[in-house]
């Protein structure tokens, strides 16, 4: 028996089913599922992704695929009475491609296919409706002509225009069945100018055409800039498609539409989604008319509308998941297209998990997975303070929630290049695919046109990013790069600001105010928080910070960087007196200024921390860092500090390091300044001996940074720890304390048990890791990092997500290294990668005991431990079988 | 029985031998193998190192020493008929460090000892020379006061000063015995004031004193900093040798010598040294009276020297090896003080070596072995160009060979200081221990006092430093900073250049010369080369630059560094233009200028290693380096370019990097331009094709440099092959090449795997990854690198010698990666490392199957490969035995 390349669905005869998405693609197994479970779907079959695969690798099908599809076809004519290529009933079809992953706007999708200049009239007596035959052809001819024969669309559409202008209409439905006939004549015309062949009349060329238009498309530009993105692989293939086509545009007794089985913007549990009367699914999307409310349904078609109701509580039962639906009634039948996860906002995600949990539809651990740690980064960051003056220009759909503010762009392209350094507001007529690339590097996207589930709409939801849609009050002249409400007029390179939760656009730049933590957010949290083994400690420098990390749910102080410290008011001046001081005694005395100051601040952050371990690295960036830049600088530093400015200058210069990131700095300071470590650990334990006074539960880590060899780090060892016993000495009370080190240069990760010998906890400096691992510059790589990752030369930016292969062996090293010498030594990561999924998914199974990141990641560290954890297979059974056990108890 | 720590020696007793040297030390086994084999010694005992590492860690001294000590003193006045401490004839003793490496000057010496108010009266008497008991007598309390009481030797001088003054005399012999027992009276009131404690008048006291402070001496400050540049462990320790007083200074048949077997300045086969009648052997060593060449002694004292004849010639035959001895003659009685491996010049090492094997004393492979290769270095540097026109001041003593041209400093620390940054050459009256820190970092040294054997002479020559020494026509002006010679007044900052060879002290700087490979050299590296297994290639962008290293044995280049070629001539400019064209058009046109010149560079450098490999590295630095720095430059070449001024500034500052180390640099170039290496591979292909034609036989290798993921160099290697085929269509001819990567960065080493399986070649740059391994900036480490070496952070420069435990830890595991993918990986090492006889070691250990380094360094290479060979356990057994036979044969 051959190989099956092709698989039927519909008719009570369903070939494939749901969980065959990786040879199907999600679009065919969800309408193979659809079928399997009764749910009414137009017959079709579906081509497999194996096809796909070997038709780009060969540019061949295999053999018997064409008999195959002939078969399939033959099931479908069968099943709907029509007759494909002929006939008084002829059979169309749309032909779409189908993905493994969802990739929404990025493939080409044909419909009406098989119509021809004797089908049509079959179609227009069949369906007593000549002007909807013609209407058909003519998009169907626009269609192929613009996907697979490459014929700009709109070349096309300025036929249309011209035609209309010639009627003297303003729409495309004023005119008639012989405008459309007369059109369609010409956009084959045009397609034969363009191509030197005359348009396909046979609808088996028409099908074959589209096949292959769609496997095609795969390895479109868009597509995979899509997937890099996505971080989907390039190898799965798409499937095809091949659907009975059903019209929404067959009068009023017809409709189409898309809709959710919950708001995903919100999450909230009800029937949420938008239809047209007469129109076609591409309309909707589009955004070309706007749609009607889905509640409206039950009004205009009451007996659809309820069949409707039942299949989404079906599907959704049947998927455990809320769903993305997309519907055709023609002529008062139902038909479903296309069920799918609903792609959903990070709020949405939150409850839509939360509330499934308490309706007995999934467990926890899957609620817990099923929101994308990257997610919650929406519900996390701060929103447009409410109180704040805000000149509200127009209100749009609040179709992608958060705020932003930006300046203004109008076309992709500028959004991409002012994009890279500042933050803009992409604003459109409308967006399509082609925006992408645009879309990504936006702070937020404004449209006039379209719905909550236009392009725009759903591409943003996607990202994360906020979006007002549909803001129809706005005048656009592009032309003259700016747009037009109200009265007012913003032109390009203005600040305005988007609150896409109310759909509010706002001139000028808007102070935002932290989010607040829903009742959802709190519980998934939890959950999280029951699963994972890795502990989520803040990078945190202020008392402020710390509060807010404590309230995200940190566990710790992973990273408090002291010099940050150093920049507070005047404090600066004594930082630069003890730089340039020259010599022990003025430094001494520089130091002593500055001392009360870092006692006072640790005091702040050791009460905010109340019962968490904190710890605080020394001085760590070059001293040139500190000193003053410019002519107008040095002037003031000399007024205050006596030294005439030629010599000041020169001291400063003396500062200057060709590669100040590989320079003096981190422990090398301490070394050669042992004072400043001197004084830094005196400032620590002061403070922490002051709040132990006050009752304060007190732990210091003092973090040694960039040390390369175990000796540097028992130095600076043996002046924290004399020190310390110092300052309990004076104060007759003692704290616990430990001391660690950086693991940060590839040196300390090698030689990790040397240095393990005097550390009692290592931290990995990933930031700096990575920069000495890859000798990469992290201020420089803009020159060629973002090509390399255009290139594919590397799968990601290495500063964003940790690079495994590489700088994650030296990792795995240090640890191994480290816990071979001493197994309770205690292991954490405090560069930017301790905020990252995939990374965290990384430490976990390195066995780090914490990792730090910046207060507002907070949860997103606990909700990736908590997926690591459960995805790890050393977890996996135990956990999993206790906590479903806990949840059949609690059912 | 408990453990033995005294060894006696002499009168047919000794109980130690020669190859005891860990526990007597050099000088305590040396006087044991003499005693032993019958050269005549004065009787004494060695208290052993192991005393010493006891007496260091605990500060006591172990059970039983005292007995012992109190046994052996016995046996030596059992020997000599004297009596330590009283009777008519006492015993006088010296009292001498002695570790297991000679550290000349550096540790502490007590004569005399056993001298009080008694014991003086019966030394005169039994000597009938009450002058000579008196002198020895404040000798003792001298040097005693000043070594063991802390009390300044310049303060004894100061009293003898005021003592010759108020005589009315010049030289300290015109002193009556009066005077000196005056003196004596007046050191000891003087100690006794400064210490706070009478002088110890009982000689065991002063012997336990003594004993106590050889031991000390070995953690004094200078001790250590001479085993740290000669990097001797500080855990070996030193003994103390206890040995009757002879005295060269009892009259005109009484003398003291140093003497050598052979010449170790040329390493001639003659009895070679210098002696002094009626002095002490530290009036020898200190330079402070001008001594006798060693030939006048067959006159002043036949018998005694045909003594010294036959001893020599039978301690050289007993050691196998050039000796350099102490004696004395007391009263006509030779005794030999001391004798060891005499310190040599490389010039001398290496004849000696090669004669020896003529001799049959030695074989080829200890001959090889006998060379340090760094001791080659100063064979092979340039001399002074005996042409030039050389202003010669005056002549001193040849020291120690080579020249060396630097600007005079008077004291150590100047030279420290300066010498940091510029060459300088310290002109000291006569050096002392105290200098040595100066001595290091200058150039060379001069000296107004002092013989072949003085402090200067010896330590320069150990440290293969040009030294010309004793040029008594110079006046020092020391506090004016300036002396002068001939009615020349040459002014500290003065330049100088000194001939160690001949002693010519030379105004200003003179040009140098290649020096002549002498045939026992030549011998000695066709030896080394058939041991060593690593082949040894050179760095060279120059085909001068390749024939000297040719000439030198190189054997390929390991690193053509393309950049170089970019800064000849107006080359910089067409250069510039393509850095600076903005587009690849304009990159282009400035490319095809280049491409004829560096197509010419590369058909030199291929004729001179016709037959030879040559790697060649792509462009690597940044491009930053290329372009004009100040406003001069840029108006240069904003009028050869035509691009107006301030638009060429905003050009070349956007090629500014914050960390250029870590840059835009290395193949990052190559992929973001690879017109680039199209460019330079097609000039590369082209020169070889040509080369070829004319019947030169050229392997390039094509080395791409700072990799760090295979994905880099698998598409530069795809450009370089494409060029090859599209050269090699052209010219009709092909022509093997290579093509691999440099493993210069710590991700490179950690991925080696998967990079060797797009490499035909790695080739390790040792200093970027001594740069990335250590997050260190060469440029940068001044700062506190100097600090860490002298802390003993780390234990060497890392960029001078390679750090086996971290940067070697990435070297073999990249070898072990790379050949677990690639067997037959060809991997070799172009960093300075490559010329560093322990890095070589490594290298040879690691598996590489060559080292690069600069052309002068290639000898020392290939002799250091043979030695990491040769000491290699995995390769010993049957070769030596292999050459052991060989030479038995020719025997």
């Amino acid at each position: 028996m051959p190989d099956q390349y092709v698989y039927f669905f519909g008719a009570g005869q369903t070939e494939g089913n749901g969980r065959m998405k990786d040879l199907l693609g999600g679009k065919g197994a969800g309408l193979a599922e659809m079928a399997r479970i009764g749910v009414p779907v137009p017959p079709g079959f579906t081509i497999t992704t194996e096809v796909c695969r070997l038709y780009l690798q060969g540019h061949s099908y295999p053999g018997g695929l064409h008999e195959q599809v002939a078969s399939a076809t033959a099931r479908v004519e069968e099943a709907t009475g029509k007759t494909f290529g002929g006939g008084d009933n002829p059979l169309l079809v749309s032909v779409r491609s189908g993905a493994r992953f969802s990739m929404p706007g990025m493939m080409d999708t044909i419909l009406n296919l098989g119509l021809n200049d004797a089908t049509v009239a079959s179609l227009a007596t069949a369906t007593e409706n000549e002007r909807f035959a013609w209407d058909s052809y003519r998009r169907f001819v626009q269609m192929y002509g613009d996907v697979v024969l490459g014929v700009p669309s709109t070349d096309f559409e300025r036929l249309i225009d011209e035609r209309k202008e010639a009627r003297g209409v303003k729409e495309d439905t004023d005119l008639s069945a012989d405008d459309l006939r007369e059109l369609t004549g010409a956009f084959k015309t045009l397609v034969a100018e363009r191509t030197g062949e005359p348009f396909p009349d046979d609808p088996q060329a028409q099908l074959w055409g589209a096949i292959e238009a769609v496997f095609r498309s795969w390895d479109t530009p868009r597509a995979k800039a899509y997937r890099k993105v996505n971080g989907i692989s390039d190898d799965l293939g798409t499937a095809v498609n091949v659907c009975t086509m059903v019209f929404g545009n067959m009068g009023d007794d017809s409709a189409t539409g898309v809709c959710f089985t919950r708001d995903p913007s919100t999450g909230e549990r009800v029937f949420y989604g938008e239809f047209l009367v007469n129109a076609q699914g591409e309309d909707v999307v589009a955004g070309i008319r706007d749609p009607l409310p889905i509640a409206r349904m039950a009004e205009v078609m009451p007996i659809a509308y309820q069949e409707l109701l039942d299949a989404q509580e079906k599907l959704e039962r049947h998927f455990r998941d809320a769903q993305d639906l997309e519907f055709t009634v023609e002529r008062g039948h139902l038909f479903l297209l296309q069920t799918r996860s609903a792609k959903r906002t990070g709020r949405a995600a939150v409850r839509i998990a939360v509330e499934m949990v308490d309706e007995g539809l999934i467990s926890i651990d899957e609620a817990v997975l099923r929101v994308a740690p990257e997610q919650l980064d929406q519900l996390l960051h701060p929103m447009l303070d409410p109180s704040a003056d805000a000149k509200v220009l127009t209100t749009g759909l609040p179709a992608s929630p958060g705020a932003a503010s930006g300046k203004v762009v109008f076309n992709p392209d500028a959004a991409a290049e002012r994009g890279a350094h500042e933050p803009v507001i992409l604003v459109r007529r409308e967006t399509s695919p082609e925006d992408f690339h645009g879309m990504v590097v936006a702070r937020g996207i404004l449209t006039c046109r379209g719905g909550m589930t236009s392009h725009a709409a759903v591409v943003a939801r996607g990202m994360g990013k906020c979006c007002v849609a549909g803001a129809g009050a706005i005048e656009m002249d592009e032309a003259r790069g700016r747009f037009s409400v109200g009265g007012e007029t913003v032109s390009e390179g203005d600040w305005i600001t988007l609150d896409g939760t109310t759909g509010r656009v706002i001139l000028g730049q808007v102070p935002t105010v932290d989010p607040e933590l829903t009742e959802p957010f709190m519980r998934l949290m939890e959950w999280a928080d029951q699963f994972r083994t890795l502990k989520v400690r803040t990078n945190a420098d202020t008392p402020a910070d710390a509060a807010v990390a404590r309230k995200f749910g940190a566990e710790g102080i992973g990273l408090c960087r002291t010099e940050h410290m150093f920049f507070e008011g005047d404090r600066i001046d004594a930082v630069r007196e003890m730089i340039l001081a020259g010599n022990p005694t003025g430094r001494a005395i520089a130091e002593a200024r500055l001392l009360p100051m870092q006692r006072g601040d640790f005091e702040g952050i050791f009460r905010a921390m109340d019962g968490l371990p904190v710890t605080i690295r020394l001085l760590d960036p070059p001293l040139h860092e500190f000193l003053p830049q410019g002519d107008a600088e040095i002037k003031h530093l000399s007024r205050k500090t006596g030294i005439p400015t030629p010599q000041l200058r020169a001291r400063v210069e003396a500062h200057h390091e060709a590669n100040p990131m590989l320079g003096h700095r981190g422990c090398r300071l301490g070394i050669t300044y042992p004072d400043i470590t001197w004084m830094q650990a005196q400032a620590i334990f002061e403070a922490a001996v002051n709040v132990a006074a006050e009752g304060v539960s007190v732990c210091p880590e003092i973090m040694v940074p960039l040390v390369g060899t175990a000796e540097e780090l028992k130095r600076q060892r043996r002046i924290v720890d004399e020190v310390a016993e110092e300052v309990f000495e004076n104060a007759g009370r003692r704290v616990d304390y430990m001391v660690g080190t950086m693991i940060e240069l590839p040196r300390a990760a090698l030689t990790a048990d040397e240095i393990a010998a005097e550390a009692q906890f290592f931290s990995f400096g990933t930031n700096d890791l990575t920069q000495t691992t890859f000798g990469l510059s992290r201020d420089d790589a803009g020159r060629f990092l973002p090509l390399y990752v255009e290139q594919g030369i590397i799968p990601h930016d290495p500063f964003q997500s940790l690079d495994i292969g590489g700088v994650g062996k030296l990792v795995e090293m240090a640890c191994r290294l480290g816990r071979g010498v001493k197994e309770d030594l205690k292991l954490g990561i405090c560069g930017e990668h301790g905020g990252d999924p995939k990374s965290i998914e990384f430490f976990h199974g390195a066995g780090l005991n914490y990792v730090s990141c910046s207060p507002y990641r907070v949860p997103i560290a606990r909700l990736a431990a908590a997926h690591a954890a459960l995805n790890d297979p050393r977890l996996k059974e135990p956990r999993m079988v206790q906590k479903r056990e806990e949840l059949a108890a609690a059912d």
